[in-house]
């Protein structure tokens, strides 16, 4: 095998606020030997996964997961063809999931972070970093673990998701509205985002956040008030939802992108609710779900067999488009899952 | 029986901030006739309990409990003193717990709100309003139902109480320590306080908020971070506390009498710490443990006897100072449980 030139983006410097993709990131070329050590594999990736936990990873805090390093290849979850194998249990021409970060090839090791594809006939592989990937699974076991949807889930359940055309807001309120038959309300950026959840979707409302009317729409569509909120956004979202909580309500923490960029972000003034509710606001991190992984897939294979769990992607193409594309994300400018496409995949050799 | 000559107190206006004892309440004086209707009681109030909560009551927002209304007398817990009765399950003498508010004398008709005190050799009546009353119980409740003491607990179990000096705060640091063998850390206002805390209550450090170092204080005193927080006020002292919460902690939220005045409180800007933690918030109102009150009390009451729950007020005199004195309270001028004192028991007629 000849030497390969490997195009790499790595962290060049930690933001304080917003990422500037010119000087947050540095774009860099490696050759790789194409030589492999005992059960390596050489893998091209086809797909990159942005998420706003990356802007976590960039931070230098005591955290879930140690901080991506400057000069370090940004960490990302990818999909990858085996295009070399010194590893029996992984032929050339599959596909995996890995944490490849960033780049356009990777030498992987076996472990548990490399999982196999497995076939699925009429989906696309880079729906195992969507609804089949940590996207997915994080929707699945915020709502089974920390928002006690099995205990509460119903039609009286009112749920409501923030982030909602968002790639994982997305797979939770359709599991809330299509498996538990809650009354689901979407809250997304944009008048098309909402028509896209009440429409295709099909969730019970959706409302612009945008909107100088949020609060009083908000009001509007939770007569009941809320017995779920799932949060992906934080910000004033949270607080107009804090103030809508329902007795014993449960706050799904699972992310808080409108803070991300901030210095020094603003906490939700209305935790008091809490107290006068019994409400509870509980983060997690969907990693110490691993073992149930496989009852989740399989669930959410089902699901999307059954009509009941759409797809949607936002696609970049290029692998030196991620630092602009990570930028979108925080903007919003997404519907569903924010992926970089960087190869094709080779067919040819396809199992 | 002649006419009684009744001083009440009642909330005149509410305050949008701070609370102005002149225009906040008034003092009102009317004539009771003394004349019961049937299964009525006519009482003498002798304490008044004063609490942080009733800065809420004084809202007019949904909450856990209807607001006061404007001219009616401010609500409150108290003991009071059977003064005539026409019913046979109360006495002459005997004393209750009830809501009279803040007044001298009030006829009450059975509830479940009136509760007869139980003798208690060596135990003040007033302790009904503190450790053996909503005050302790509160405490009780949070660590067993919100912070998990029971699974937590133990010498590798750091748990951090707010307002230690306070007197929930109290009771809780207490039980946690005495009965729960936990590594205790209180933190309070003022280095008399912090030395009540460690040289009186047995805590195992305390630490003045107040001081420029005390985040770095906290630090250093929860090496192995927090595991349950017993968060009584809120504000800075809440961000400190999630900036140090442990995988899996739990942080209780009983009140935040720091923000209570604020027309528009800051929220906690660390509460991200709660998804890269997995930790919860977790709101509750002691009446919802109303049917497991008598099973706490007599916990309680065994750990008086064994010494391993003391119990301190902090006392005022006369029913005029009860506006005062709630200012003192949200100043943090109180030790202990904050009373009004309005008359002596007639021990003559003691059963």
């Amino acid at each position: 095998m000849v030497a390969i030139e490997n195009t790499q983006i790595v962290l060049a410097s930690r933001p304080v606020a917003d990422i500037d993709p010119k000087t947050t990131f540095r774009v860099q070329k490696e050759s790789l030997s194409g030589e492999l050590g005992p059960n390596e594999i050489l893998v091209k990736v086809l797909y990159i996964s942005l998420d706003p936990a990356m802007r976590g990873w960039m931070r230098d805090v005591r955290s879930y997961i140690r901080p991506v390093r400057i000069d370090e290849v940004m960490r990302s979850a990818d999909v990858a063809q085996v295009i070399k194998s010194n590893n029996t249990n992984y032929k050339v021409g599959e596909l995996v999931r890995a944490t490849c970060g960033w780049q356009e090839y990777a030498v992987l090791k076996p472990s548990e972070d490399l999982v196999k594809i497995k076939a699925f006939p009429g989906v696309s592989p880079s729906t195992y970093l969507g609804v089949l990937g940590m996207t997915g699974l994080t929707a699945y076991f915020g709502l089974y673990e920390v928002g006690e949807i099995v205990k509460k889930g119903g039609p009286n359940c009112t749920v409501v998701v923030s982030g909602a055309a968002g790639a994982t807001g997305m797979v939770a309120a359709q599991i809330a509205k299509h498996v538990f038959g809650c009354r689901v309300i979407g809250i997304a950026g944009s008048p098309d985002k909402c028509d896209y959840l009440v429409k295709e979707l099909g969730l019970d409302a959706a409302l612009n956040y945008k909107s100088k009317t949020f609060f009083k729409d908000l009001c509007a569509v939770t007569p009941k008030l809320i017995d779920i909120f799932f949060d992906n956004t934080g910000g004033d979202i949270l607080d107009a939802c804090l103030r809508r909580i329902a007795f014993r309500g449960r706050i799904i923490v699972c992310g808080a992108i409108s803070t991300y960029n901030d210095a020094t972000p603003k906490g939700p003034a209305y935790y008091s609710a809490l107290i006068t509710q019994r409400a509870r606001m509980e983060g997690f991190i969907v990693f110490d779900y691993a073992k149930q992984y496989g009852k989740a897939i399989e669930d959410m294979s089902q699901w999307i067999k059954e009509g009941k769990l759409q797809s949607r992607e936002t696609i970049v193409h290029g692998i030196e488009s991620a630092p602009d594309a990570l930028v979108k994300l925080f903007k919003g400018e997404n519907t569903g899952k924010m992926l970089v496409k960087v190869a094709e995949e080779d067919t040819r050799s396809r199992l």
